[in-house]
C-alpha cells in the first residue's frame, strides 16, 4: 500500500499472502535448485499452493491438481511450466482471478522465432484479461521485509535499504560479493524480458517504499526512455540511482545516416539520458553493489575535499592519484587543524594533507589516532575522510589496531563520511568492526574509495540542483511551428528523403541566425537577390533530382557578384543539365558563405528509445574524426546549451584561446537551444546536421543545413 | 651468486649468513614490531647480532656494545639509530669491513634540510668508503627463500615466482590482499629514498634471480630514466615487468617552455617509456598484485580470442563489455566445438560464444561442464577460456559446483589461460579449489579478468617483438651533426636562447624538408631570392632583439611576388623600427609559405630522466587544445614513427579521410625520425617544436621551427 493507502503494482509481486507455484515438478520437493525449498528456508509465513497433477503432497504446502482447485484469493502465481504452455498457463491464472504472476520459464523473445511468438501469445493474454506478468526468463523476486522469494537459489536477507532491479538474476545472487554485507540489498527485481512489468514500474514503486533509500539498477536495454528520464529525474532528487549499464559494445548499434548519427551511437545517447536523469552510472558489478551501499550508508557529501590521514606515505600518494582520477580535491587542513596535531609529529616533518601518521601511530595510537582523527572529521574544510591504516588481526598487533576508533568517531560524524582502505595481514575483522555502526566503509581499493566519494557529492548535487522548467512552446515557437509543419507536410507529400532550402526556412522560421540566401530560377532573379546580399557567396543546384551536388557540378563557392556571378549562375545549370540529362531544375540557392568564425557542429538524431539527442561539438569535414562531442536528450535549457559547450574542446577555442577574439556564446547557445526546440516539435524530423555551423565574435552563422526525414534511407 | 658464480650486489641484502641490527632499543625485544622478533618468527637460520651499549642479553641474538665489537664476517647491517647518527654509523660499518646496509631511519631528503643533508653526508660515506646502503626511509627487504627479512612487521614467506621493488612498504605488507595468496611474492625489496641502490639494479638482480619469473614495480620517481629503460627493455622480453607508477598528479610537473613540453607532461612522457620498454603498467596497487599473479601463473596469451562460458546471460554480457574495453575479441568458436555441445542445449537456443550453460548444468553438471570446457580448451580458435560461475559453498548446492573440474580441466591445459568470476554465497572455499593447481585464478570482478588477459597478450607480444637496431649515426648523419654543431656553438656563443633560421639550417642539414627560404637585408637580395622562390611568400623579421614578431608588424603571410613583395620588406623594415627602436636589423626571413596538407605537429622535449621524448600529433595554433598526440622516448625507428603516427586520430585524416587526398606518410615519417637523429646528437636542445607542419600528398612541408635551448629560460 501506499502511504495514502492505494494498493501498489508490485505489492503482490514483493509480499502475497497466499501464493502458488505452477510447474513444480516432484523431483523440485527437498531439492535445493527449488522455489519451494528456498520460500520454506527464508520462513516465508503466506500460505504456500502447488500446482501439480501428479503430486501428492509437499511440505509446508497445499497441493492441487489444476489452477481450477486453486482456492480464491490467489495473490501470485509463480509459473514454471515448458514454454509452449505459458500463455494457456497465463489464460487459466487470469480466468481463476489471479492478478499477478512471475513467468520464470526461458526461451521466449531472448530465444528463436517460436519464443518471439510465445511472448506475443503471453502479451495478448495480458493485454486481454489485465494480468501483470513479471518475466518471462527471470527469477523474479526477493524481499527481505516479507521474508518472500521466488528465487529458486537461497539468498540470505538483509535489512541494508537498497532495492535492486536487475535484468538478470547474477547480481540478485552475487550482491552481497565486496560488500561486506549479508545480500546487501533488502528488495531485488529481476525483470528477465520484461514482457509487463518494467524498469518504470519498478522505479516508481522503490520510490514510495519506505524500506528503500538508494535505487541499484543492472539494465541492458532500456525501452520507454523518456517515461525512464521522467521518472528518474524526478527520483533522484530524493533517493540516489545507481546504474550498471550493459551491453555497450558497439556490435549492437543501429545504422545511422548522419554525422550526428555516426557520433550519437546508442551507447553515447543512453549514458546522456542516464546522466542528464541524475543517474549515476557505474562502470562494473562490483563498483555498481559499492557505490549503492556508499550511497546508502553516506547519503551524500557537502563538497569535494578530501583529508587522508594514512599509516603508510606510499599509501598516501596512491590515494592522492586516486582522488584526481575521480575528480575529488585534497582538503586544505586549517590551521586550528595544524595546531592540534603538531605535538605527535617529529619536528622535521611538515604537517599537511595527507597526514603521514605511522610515526605517531607507532608511539602510541590511542594518543595520535582519535586526535588526528578528530581534527579531520572537525575541520571545515574537510568533506570526508580516508583513512588508510593496517590491519594486522593479531594479539601482537593490537597496538597498532585502530578499527574501533574509526567505527566510534564516524558514528559520532555522520555528516562526513569515512572511508577506509586497509592493508595487512587479515582485513576480515577489522572491516568487521570498522562497519559495524554503518557509519564507516571499508574499499577493496582506493579508486573504490574515489569513486564512493565522487557518487556521494553527485548526488549532492542532485539533490541541490535546480529543477528545469515545464517545457511550454511561446507563442513565437508555436507560429514558428505551424509555418514549419507546412514546409514538412508538403516535403513529405513531395516524397522528399531530406531537407535543402526548407531546412533553411524552418531555422529561420525559428529564428536562428541562417546565413542569407535566396533561391533564384533565372538571371533577372540573381540580380536581384544579389542585390541584397554579400560576398563571397556560394551557389548550389536545387533539384530532386540531384543529391550529390558537388561530384555533378552543382556547388560552386566563393563567388564575386557583377559578371563572375552570371558567369557560375548559367555554368551550372548547363554542366548540371549536361552530367544529370533530364534533372528538374527548381532553381539555384545562392547564400552569403560568411565564413567567419569557428567551425562548431549542432545535430540532432532521435533515438528509439530516449527521443531526440542533441550533439555539439567540434565541426568541419573531420567532426567525426576529431571526436568532440557532448550530448544531451531534448528538451534543453540554456543550462543544459552552457554545459554542452563547456564539456567540449572546442569551448576552449570559442573562449579565445591563444590570442583569439571569443565567440559569441550567447548566440551559440540559442542555436542549441533552438534546434531542441526544432526537434521537439517536429517528430518526422528524424536527424539534423549543422555542420559546419560558424561561431564568431558576431554570433553564429549556419550556412550548411542538412534535415533527414524520418522513415527514409540516408540520403 | 649469478649462475656464473659472480657474487650479485644484492646478495648481502637478501640472503645474509650475518646479519647485525644496529640502533635496536631495549623494548624492541620481544616486541610485536620489531626486526629482531620478525627474524625469528620467519625463521631466519643465519646468526644475528645486535648493537646496543645498554642492553646485555637477547633471545636468538648476541649483543654487542659497539660496532667494533663485532665479528669480522657481517654481511649486512640494519641500521635504525636516529638520523642525526646515521653517517656516522654508515661510516662505522664500513671501517669494521661491512660493505652493505638497510638504513630504516627516516627524516633525510623525504623530509627537510637537515634530512636532505645528513642524506648528502650519507652519499659522500658510500662514495668513499663503497659501503652499500639501502633506504634510507624503508622497511627493506624480503626474502622467502632464505627466510630472511628486515621488516618489523611480520610477512608471510611464499613461493609465488614474483619479485617485488616498491618505493614504500605497504605494497610489501598488503600485497597478499586480492590474490588469494600468501605473501603474493617470494622475494620483495623496499627502495625507500633510494640513495644507494636503486630500482635498476633490483632489476639486474631479478633478472638473473632463477626463483623470480615475474617482476613488479611500484615507483613514485625513476631518477635513472635512460639506464632504466635499457635494462626494462632487456629483461622483459624475459620476464614481464609489472608497473604501478604512482604521483600522477600535475602538481609535480616542471614549468616547460613550447608546446611539445605543454603537452608532453611527466606522467605522458613516463608512460610512453615505460610502454616502449615492454613493461605493463597497473592502474592501482590492486591491479598490481593481480597482474604479476597472472603473469607469474599463465606466463602469456598467444592471440586475443576469448571464450566466455558461464552460468548466467546476464554475466556474460557484462563479460563481453569487460573484453571490449581490454581490447579483446570474442572467439568465433568452430563447427567442431559447436556440434561437440550441441546436444546439451534445447532445440531453441542458438549454440555461440559466450555459452550460456547454465540449463545444460542445472540438468546435470558432471555431464555439461566438462565437455563444454574440453570443447573450449581444444578449439584452435580460443586463446583461453572465461569462466562464470555459481559457487555455494553449502553441500545442497554440491551438484552445481564446477570448482574441481575447472581446476583439473585448467591443469591439463596449461597453454590456455582459464580466468574465472564467481557469483554466489560463499566464493573462498571454490576458489581455494580452483587456484590449487595454479592454473586457473579467480578474480574479484570481470574487468579484472579481463585485465589480466590484455597483460598476457601484451606480455606474449614482447617476447615476440623485433629487437630494434642498434642506433649507429650514418656517415650523412654525422656529417649533418657537424654542421649543425657549428651553428649551435655559434648561437650559443652569442647569448641565443632560442633559433629561428639557424633552426632551418639544422633542419636542412638533416635533409629535412624544409620549405624553400632565403634570409635578405636589402631589396636587392630580396629581388635576387625571390627569383627562386614560389608565391605565396611569407616575411618574418630576423633581429635578436624581437621575440615576439607578430605583436611588432614582423610577419606578413600570403604575399605574391613583384611590386607586393618590395612594399611588404620595406613596410615590415619601417614598421619593427618604429615599434622597436633600436633594435638590430639581422635581414628579414623570405620563405615559400606551402601551407597545402594538413596541420601536425613534430616536436621534442627532453625529459630529465628519460631523454629527448618525441611528439606527434595534431598541429596548428589549437594543437594544445585538441590534445591528439602520441609519445615516444629517442632514439625513434621507423617503425616506431609508423606507430606514433598510427596512434593519432590525425593519422586518419593523414589516410585520407572524407575524399581527401591521402598524405605522405613516409616524408612524414622521415620527419620523425630526423628529429629523434637530431635531438640525439644535440644534447644542448632542449625543446623542438615544428607546429604547424604541412604534410599533404607531396610530402611534408616544414614551415615553422623553434628550437629552445638548454640551460635558458624560455622566450
Amino acid at each position: 500500500m501506499t502511504p495514502d493507502g492505494e494498493a501498489r503494482l508490485l505489492d503482490p509481486f514483493l509480499k502475497p499472502d497466499t501464493v502458488a507455484i505452477i510447474g513444480l515438478s516432484r523431483s523440485a520437493i527437498g531439492s535445493a535448485v527449488s522455489v519451494h525449498t528456498t520460500l520454506l528456508d527464508m520462513g516465508y509465513e503466506g500460505k504456500i499452493y502447488i500446482v501439480n497433477p501428479g503430486m501428492e503432497t509437499a511440505p509446508g504446502a497445499t497441493v492441487c491438481k489444476t489452477i481450477r482447485e486453486l482456492p480464491d484469493a490467489v495473490d501470485l502465481a509463480i509459473i514454471s511450466v515448458e514454454r509452449n504452455s505459458v500463455p494457456q498457463t497465463l489464460e487459466a491464472c487470469a480466468t481463476h482471478g489471479i492478478r499477478s504472476a512471475i513467468v520464470i520459464t526461458q526461451g521466449f523473445a531472448d530465444a528463436d522465432e517460436v519464443g518471439v511468438r510465445l511472448q506475443g501469445e503471453m502479451d495478448e493474454v495480458i493485454a486481454r484479461t489485465g494480468i501483470r506478468v513479471l518475466g518471462p526468463n527471470t527469477i523474479g523476486v526477493v524481499n527481505s521485509p516479507a521474508r518472500f522469494t521466488s528465487s529458486f537459489i537461497e539468498v540470505t536477507p538483509d535489512d541494508l535499504p537498497v532495492g535492486q532491479v536487475s535484468q538478470s538474476g547474477f547480481l540478485m545472487m552475487g550482491h552481497h560479493l565486496v560488500t561486506n554485507e549479508l545480500a546487501g540489498y533488502c528488495t531485488s527485481i529481476d525483470l528477465g524480458n520484461g514482457c509487463d512489468i518494467d524498469l518504470i514500474d519498478v522505479l516508481q514503486h522503490y520510490e514510495t517504499d519506505p524500506s528503500i533509500n538508494v535505487i541499484e539498477v543492472h539494465a541492458e536495454a532500456i525501452d520507454r526512455g523518456q517515461a525512464f528520464m521522467e521518472s528518474a529525474s524526478r527520483i533522484s532528487r530524493n533517493k540516489p540511482i545507481v546504474a550498471l549499464k550493459a551491453g555497450r559494445t558497439s556490435a549492437g548499434q543501429a545504422a545511422v545516416a548522419s554525422h550526428t548519427g555516426a557520433v550519437a551511437g546508442q551507447t553515447r545517447v543512453a549514458d546522456a539520458a542516464l546522466r542528464q536523469a541524475g543517474v549515476i552510472q557505474a562502470e562494473s558489478a562490483e563498483e555498481l553493489r559499492m557505490l549503492s551501499k556508499s550511497l546508502a550508508t553516506f547519503g551524500g557529501m557537502k563538497g569535494r575535499r578530501v583529508a587522508i590521514m594514512s599509516f603508510s606515505g606510499g599509501g598516501a600518494v596512491l590515494a592522492i592519484d586516486a582522488l584526481d582520477r575521480a575528480g575529488l580535491e585534497l582538503a586544505d587542513l586549517s590551521q586550528l587543524t595544524k595546531d592540534k596535531v603538531r605535538r605527535l609529529f617529529p619536528d622535521w616533518m611538515d604537517v599537511h594533507n595527507p597526514l603521514d601518521i605511522w610515526i605517531p601511530v607507532a608511539k602510541d595510537l590511542n594518543d595520535a589516532f582519535p586526535l588526528v582523527m578528530n581534527a579531520l572529521l572537525e575541520d571545515e574544510g574537510v568533506d570526508a575522510v580516508m583513512c588508510i591504516y593496517c590491519s594486522y588481526n593479531l594479539p601482537k598487533y593490537d597496538l597498532y589496531d585502530a578499527s574501533s576508533y574509526i567505527r566510534d568517531l564516524s558514528a559520532a560524524n555522520r555528516g562526513k563520511p569515512v572511508v577506509c582502505w586497509s592493508y595487512g595481514q587479515d582485513i576480515e575483522g577489522f572491516t568487521r568492526t570498522i562497519e559495524e555502526k554503518r557509519s564507516a566503509i571499508v574499499y577493496p581499493g582506493l579508486d573504490d574509495a574515489a569513486h564512493a566519494l565522487a557518487a556521494l557529492v553527485r548526488h549532492s548535487e542532485n539533490m541541490n540542483a535546480p529543477v528545469p522548467p515545464e517545457d511550454c512552446p511561446s507563442a513565437d515557437d508555436k507560429e514558428a511551428g505551424r509555418t514549419s509543419d507546412a514546409i514538412l507536410d508538403s516535403a513529405r507529400a513531395a516524397g522528399q528523403k531530406y531537407l535543402f532550402t526548407e531546412a533553411f526556412e524552418i531555422l529561420k522560421a525559428y529564428h536562428l541566425p541562417v546565413a542569407r540566401w535566396a533561391v533564384v530560377r533565372s538571371q533577372e532573379e540573381l540580380e536581384c537577390a544579389a542585390a541584397d546580399l554579400s560576398e563571397p557567396l556560394c551557389l548550389k543546384i536545387d533539384s530532386p533530382d540531384v543529391i550529390h551536388k558537388s561530384d555533378v557540378g552543382g556547388v560552386v563557392l566563393g563567388v564575386g557578384k557583377g559578371q563572375e556571378l552570371t558567369e557560375a549562375y548559367r555554368s551550372m545549370k548547363e554542366t548540371v543539365a549536361r552530367n544529370v540529362p533530364g534533372a528538374r531544375f527548381d532553381g539555384i540557392l545562392v547564400q552569403e558563405m560568411a565564413a567567419k568564425g569557428i567551425e562548431v557542429m549542432v545535430g540532432m538524431v532521435r533515438d528509439p528509445a530516449f527521443g531526440p539527442c542533441i550533439v555539439f561539438g567540434t565541426g568541419g569535414v573531420h567532426a567525426e574524426i576529431m571526436n568532440d562531442f557532448s550530448f544531451r536528450i531534448a528538451p534543453l535549457t540554456e543550462r543544459d546549451a552552457r554545459e554542452m559547450i563547456d564539456e567540449t574542446l572546442v569551448s576552449r577555442i570559442l573562449a579565445g584561446a591563444r590570442g583569439g577574439q571569443a565567440a559569441d556564446i550567447d548566440s551559440l547557445v540559442d542555436v542549441i537551444v533552438g534546434i531542441s526546440r526544432i526537434s521537439m516539435a517536429h517528430p518526422c524530423i528524424s536527424e539534423i546536421d549543422l555542420n559546419p555551423a560558424f561561431a564568431g565574435p558576431g554570433g553564429v552563422h549556419l550556412v550548411d543545413a542538412r534535415f533527414i526525414l524520418a522513415g527514409d534511407e540516408p540520403a
